[in-house]
Order: structure tokens, then sequence, then C-alpha cells
């Protein structure tokens, strides 16, 4: 196949490619997005796939991740730059080697990191700090490595940590059939809590009330579902695990316990609106609770540790998944909106 | 002098009366305030001096502390119930023994502890609990039990140990040059902190940066207080004690570092507006911010440590202070209202 002079093209479009290729299809930052992705924030770029040099190594990705926490990438400096207009999107992926001149990686290599949404990356003396080389085991999918054994499992241990649960208290998690918050209420429940999952449709619900073993799932979308979380909580709320923020999060912290914990671990309500996860602070004072934000990046030297109990609940059957796969890169615009849409259940995935 | 019957005056009215009296004046809850008090929110009334029976004494009421909580026990349940409309209103007073047939006190004992608003209060039983006895110390003044020795010192002392200071780590407090505030910079530089306060003249910034030694001042009336902030805090905030909300704690959310710690102690922008402490979770999440709201009840346990810790620092010039002081209980409200409109610098007292 002849390479193509680098061209531009508006997704979705679907691309038509033998397996192997010599263009990178890259989708770059536009736009700053305001609101839902649109057409045109993320632009479908096809470059050339890089010449490796010594001391570095090409990959092709194989799954992306796709998180909440690309569409703050998309908007400022938050926790890490923004992404800089003209840029390939930031975005964890999994991917294996397909050539490699440097000292650490070989053929066949397999990796998660911040591969980009894109086809191909090149790793080179920095990529030990973006890189986890991972192993391949049998009859589990790779992308594990993305959700229980990845970003979302590191983030549902060390924001449990936070938690500090103990035996019996009340842990109420916001989207709980999402990729973090379904891990989350696992672990919760492994920690002998009673375990209540808030989430927007009754299929998810009823995915982590039956299959999870959650104790109680409410669907935030039923009008009456403040006085379900209500009696679902009669003891209040020890920890609340919060991915959502603005209306949930005022619900939940109403009916905390004195002393009670809050785990800040996104406000994804708030990040296609602008709103910047206004909420009261009164009832943090009044109730003398723990706000406590995080973010998974401060962890990282004792990420090997989280995944050993991670792979360890997951062998004992602890740890349940479940996956939603958009297929093609040019997908994943629609994808990163159905984050913030309620389309998916548990792990999202572009699989190129 | 005659009993009158118990009658009810509206205020302000100078109460004019001898020395010893069997009357009680009492200021009782008529109305929940909205915004500022009102005339009539508080009725005065005036009650018989009540007999005391076998194991009660009588004490006489000589300070009364003015605290920003007491707007909000007058408006709802928090971390105490609202005081009920027709009680006298709840306030931390020091108050002396003048007749007593309770085993545990005699004429002449001194005592801190929830007086109410009024100038003769009963001790029983439950007395052991909410007052505590205070010694008579040469050329100290009765008043610092109210203040650096009292609830404000207390709660500066615990706010404090929430913080956890380290030297060289920048603090800012807002409210800096109110009784709380005050103390609590003054405890920041003890633990060699930068200490910048934040209040509301610029006599109040003269006070708390040439006579309690804060490094740096800013009144946030002055149209370019932000910038002030930000050149006095050239390393960022590691610890915001917060007394205040609204857009001061916002704007001091925005200059803090990596993983501070927000001390949440009070919200008094708020409590005469209705306004619940709105502000923005984000920046805790994104900065990986510490919140911990608390109040000094939970530390009943603790305050004679910290009593200890305190007039040890008093004794040896470490914590000094002033005092605003008010004459007359009918002039409590406009007290109360003070606290509100930056009427005072320091502790405010209501002098009996």
């Amino acid at each position: 196949m002849a390479l193509l002079p680098a061209a531009v093209r508006k997704f979705p479009t679907k691309i038509f490619r033998s397996n192997v290729s010599n263009i990178n299809c890259q989708l770059r930052l536009q736009n700053r997005p305001k609101g839902l992705l649109a057409p045109g924030d993320l632009q479908l770029i096809e470059s050339p796939v890089p010449e490796i040099r010594d001391g570095q190594a090409l990959a092709r990705v194989k799954y992306l991740s796709i998180d909440p926490t690309m569409r703050l990438w998309m908007a400022a400096d938050t926790y890490l730059p923004a992404v800089g207009v003209g840029e390939v999107m930031r975005a964890i992926g999994f991917a294996e080697i397909v050539e490699s001149r440097h000292p650490d990686y070989k053929k066949g290599d397999r990796l998660t990191g911040l591969t980009g949404l894109q086809e191909y990356v090149i790793l080179d003396e920095s990529a030990k700090r973006s890189f986890q080389k991972v192993p391949k085991i049998p009859f589990v999918p790779d992308t594990v490595f993305l959700g229980v054994l990845g970003v979302n499992g590191l983030t549902a241990f060390f924001g449990m940590e936070i938690a500090q649960p103990k035996k019996g208290d009340t842990l109420v998690v916001s989207a709980a059939a999402g990729a973090t918050g379904s891990i989350v209420g696992q672990i919760g429940k492994i920690h002998g809590c009673r375990v209540v999952g808030i989430a927007g449709s009754d299929d998810k619900c009823a995915w982590i009330a039956k299959d999870l073993g959650f104790d109680a799932a409410i669907n935030y979308k039923h009008p009456d579902w403040k006085e379900k979380l209500a009696t679902a909580t009669p003891k209040g709320i020890d920890i609340d695990f919060e991915n959502v923020g603005g209306d949930i999060m005022q619900t939940v912290l109403g009916r905390m316990n004195l002393h009670g914990r809050v785990v800040l671990c996104g406000l994804i309500s708030g990040y296609t609106k602008g709103d910047p996860g206004m909420a009261s602070f009164a009832t943090v004072l009044v109730k003398r609770l723990r706000v406590q934000g995080f973010i998974i990046l401060d962890y990282a030297s004792r990420f090997m540790e989280a995944a050993t109990q991670l792979g360890h609940w997951k062998m004992f059957g602890k740890l349940k998944d479940r996956e939603t796969i958009v297929e093609g890169l040019e997908k994943a615009p629609d994808a990163i909106n159905m984050l913030f849409t309620g389309g998916n259940t548990g792990k999202l995935i572009v699989k190129l």
C-alpha cells in the first residue's frame, strides 16, 4: 500500500485498510469542545508511520481506554497540561511492539500506557515513565489491563484505601456501573461494607445488584430516587466514593454520617457543562466530613502492589467486570461522548 | 426592688438597674432571622431570678462570647439542634456563682459554658457537661477564658492540628483579625509557617501584620486583593484555614498547592445569606486537596491539653489578643450582626 500524503478527514468515517499499513491514523485535537464533542473537535489525520531510530521501538495500538478524564484533558490545564490544539489526543492504550531498536523492548512485547488516540506509537527513552509491560495470561483478555488491572482498578484500589472502609460501614458509589465504580463497590463488599450504587438505568442497576452483589442499586433517573437512596441507607452513609458531583453528590452528602469520608474521584456531571463541581461545603463543615481529592498518578510507585492484590481478587472471582467495546479509531469521539450520556456499562474500550 | 411580672421589651433599650436584682433579663429567640438580625428576632424578656433547689447553684453572667456560630443556631438544626422559638438564645458566657446548694460549686466560683444570653443561669446535675471552672489569675482578664483560652483558642489549636503545619508551609487564614483567625495565624508562626491573613479593613490588616507578626495581610475589600494574595503567596498555599467561604475561599483554593490541606472551620460569608457555602469541588479533586470539616465540640476530651499549651504560649507572649467589648445584654443582637458586617477586631464580648 502506497504511503499517502498526510491528509485530513472528518469523522465519523469508517477506516478500511489492510491489516499491515504504513499509515498511522491519528485523532488530533482541533477545537476545545464545548459540551459534548462535536465533529471537528477531534480530527482524523493520516500520517506516515514513523521510522524508528536506535533507542526507539514502534508499537501498534490494539485497544484504547476511553475515560472521563479525557474530556478534562481537552479543556484546560488540570492535573496534567491540556492537550495542545493540533496534538494527538492523549489516551491510555494497550499496544504491542512491532519493531524495536530499543534495548528494553522486543517484538511482541505488550504494554499499556499513554499511547494517544492513534494506531502507532513510538517508544523511546521516556517510555519507562509512561508505559508498563504487561504479561500474556491464558484466558485473560488483553483489555483487563485497561480496566480491572488498569487505571480503573488502580483508581478503585487507592480510592478505597483513602476511604478507610470498616466492616459494617455504608458505602455509596456514584457512576456505579462504570469501569471504576463497579470495582469500587466490589472492593467495598470485600471489606464488609453495605454497598449502595447509583447508576443511570435499570439495566445498569440490575447488573450491579444481581451480578456484582451490591446491596442496593438506585437509578437516579427515577423521580423518587432520593427516597430510595434514603431507604437503602437506613444508617446513613459513612463513605461517599464520588464520581459524579452535582445534584447526586449533594444528595449523598445530605445523608452522610458525622465524620464521614468523601473520596473525590471524579465530577463527571460537570465535565461537559463548564460546571466546576459546585456543591456545598456547609455540609462538609457541619458533619465534620473529610473530603480527599485524588488522582491515580500520585500512586505510581505502588501500582505493582495494587495490581497484585487486584489480580488476586480477580482470579478468585471477587472482581467481575463488563466491557462496552466500540470498533474503530474513528468512533473514539462518539465513545467519549457515551461516557457523558450514559451509553456504556463497565469498561469502555475502542478496539482498533 | 420589687419583682416585676415577666414583661416583654423591644431592643435596643438600655437596661437601667441597680447592681443587685431579682430580675433575670433574657434574650429569647422570637423569629428565625433572615439575613442580619432584625429587631424582634431576639426579644428582651424580664423573668424572675429562679430560686435554687438542693443540687443547684445560681450563677451571674458577667461576659458573653459573641460567635458566628450563634447565627447558625438560630436558623436550623446543624451540629446542635436549632434554638427553639421562645427559648433563651444559646451562647457561651463567663459566670460567677452567687448562691449554691450544689456540692461542686461554692459562691465565687468562676465558670465558662453555655450560659445563654441572660443575666442569671441555674447550674444543676448537667452542668458538668456544659460548664468548666476557670481559675482567677492575677493580671489576666476574665475574658481570656472566652477567647484565647476559650472556644477560639481551642478552635485554632485543634484546627491547626488538623492542618499539620510544617516549617516553611504557607498558611492562609481568612477572617484573620477575628477571635479565631488571629490565634490561628500566631500558631502558624509558632510552627514556622509563612502566614498570610485575609481581613476586611486596613486597620485589621495593620494589627495582624504589625502587632501579631503575620508575614502579610490582605484587605479583601481592595479591588486588587487577589493580585496581592498572589504576590503574598509566591510558593502557593499549603494550608487554607477557612473561616469565610464564598469568593474568598474560592480564590484561596485557586492558589493551593498539590496535596494542600483545607481546614474548614467556618463559612461565615454565607451565614446571613442562606448561601450554603457553595464552592468548587473541582479544585479539591484536581489539586488532590484534603478538606476536613471540624467542630470544636468533638475535641472536648482534650480541652485541658490544649488549654495548657495555649496558656503556656500566652504566658510567653506568643499569643496576643484584642477585644471588642460591647456593654449591655440589650446590645447582643447588634453585636451578633457586627460579626457579619466586619465591626469587630479580635474577640467580641458583651459585658453585662
